[in-house]
């Protein structure tokens, strides 16, 4: 295993810290490497399934001044537990509490330089419950068929990475919550 | 849509910019929010496929402090044409060129606070052609049959989800490249 001889903090704003980190190979190589954490916890991000339809939002994304397509999903709080920010989110997001969520995958954004947590949540077992949620203006909710993602997805643009990750996850029965 | 009413660059090191906006919504609501972009020209993730088989590398993922699996992929140089830059990276990092590269997608990350592209390209018609790289050390190669990934992928961990989201990608042939 690589070894990080050092490590420090470039800067820190409200939401991200970008941290040098000097990496010495098993070969004595060393490298710098520049890398960005969340200052929070984590995030979840859940995908409701309800008579076989996906309920995926829609809401407007700053990074790309466009609207997204990607499914209820949110920081945890502090002390938050996983699936109680799941079951929050989604009550907020969608309006809809779930009494069957199971956390199955714990994703890496993209290791190599952003440690980020995004946490997988199935959410079955839907009922009406609202609870109001911070967003600025209120989401559009889509809903998909199983059978009709593809199409719906190709229609789509600025489709959040995780979502299409996500889907993968669920389609193929992967889970890395032993 | 939402208008930008105001936008400042909070911090920029290296690789990162993180920019501040103050975002008007439709309906007057005003939001800030922190962004973060590259410094860079995006980057290319290349899906080779041979023989009914993808491959896969094995790197040192620095922000997660351990190794990863994902797909050849890197930065695109100033200048440098995606696919120019899918078949560099497929030589450097597998030892193999391609003489049937496709761009099938451009993958957004994280759209609501990372504006960072991922151009997907999918490279068969491959040959033997190694290019020296600037890896630190000897990247691990892992092939894997088509059929066989789930347990494959149930095997690894920290997985870039954007290989996660290309495999998806792939399997149900979304393209927004038109």
């Amino acid at each position: 295993m690589p070894t990080i001889k050092n490590k420090s903090i470039i800067t820190k704003t409200k939401l991200f810290k970008v941290e040098k980190l000097d990496i010495e190979f098993e070969n004595k190589v060393h490298r710098e490497y520049e890398v960005i954490s969340g200052t929070g916890y984590g995030a979840v991000m859940v995908m409701p399934i309800l008579n076989d339809e996906f309920y995926f939002i829609k809401e407007y994304a700053a990074a790309v001044d466009d609207y997204s397509l990607t499914f209820p999903k949110g920081k945890i709080d502090e002390g938050e537990l996983i699936l109680d920010a799941a079951n929050r989110e989604l009550q907020e997001e969608i309006g809809f509490k779930s009494t069957m969520l199971k956390h199955i995958y714990t994703l890496d954004l993209a290791p190599g330089y952003i440690d980020h947590k995004t946490y997988i949540i199935l959410a079955e077992g839907l009922s009406p419950s609202k609870l109001p949620g911070d967003e600025p203006e209120e989401l559009i909710i889509e809903k998909c068929a199983k059978q009709n993602l593809s199409s719906f997805l190709n229609e789509n643009k600025n489709i959040d990475s995780r979502a299409l990750a996500a889907l993968y996850i669920y389609k193929y029965g992967l889970n890395n919550v032993k």
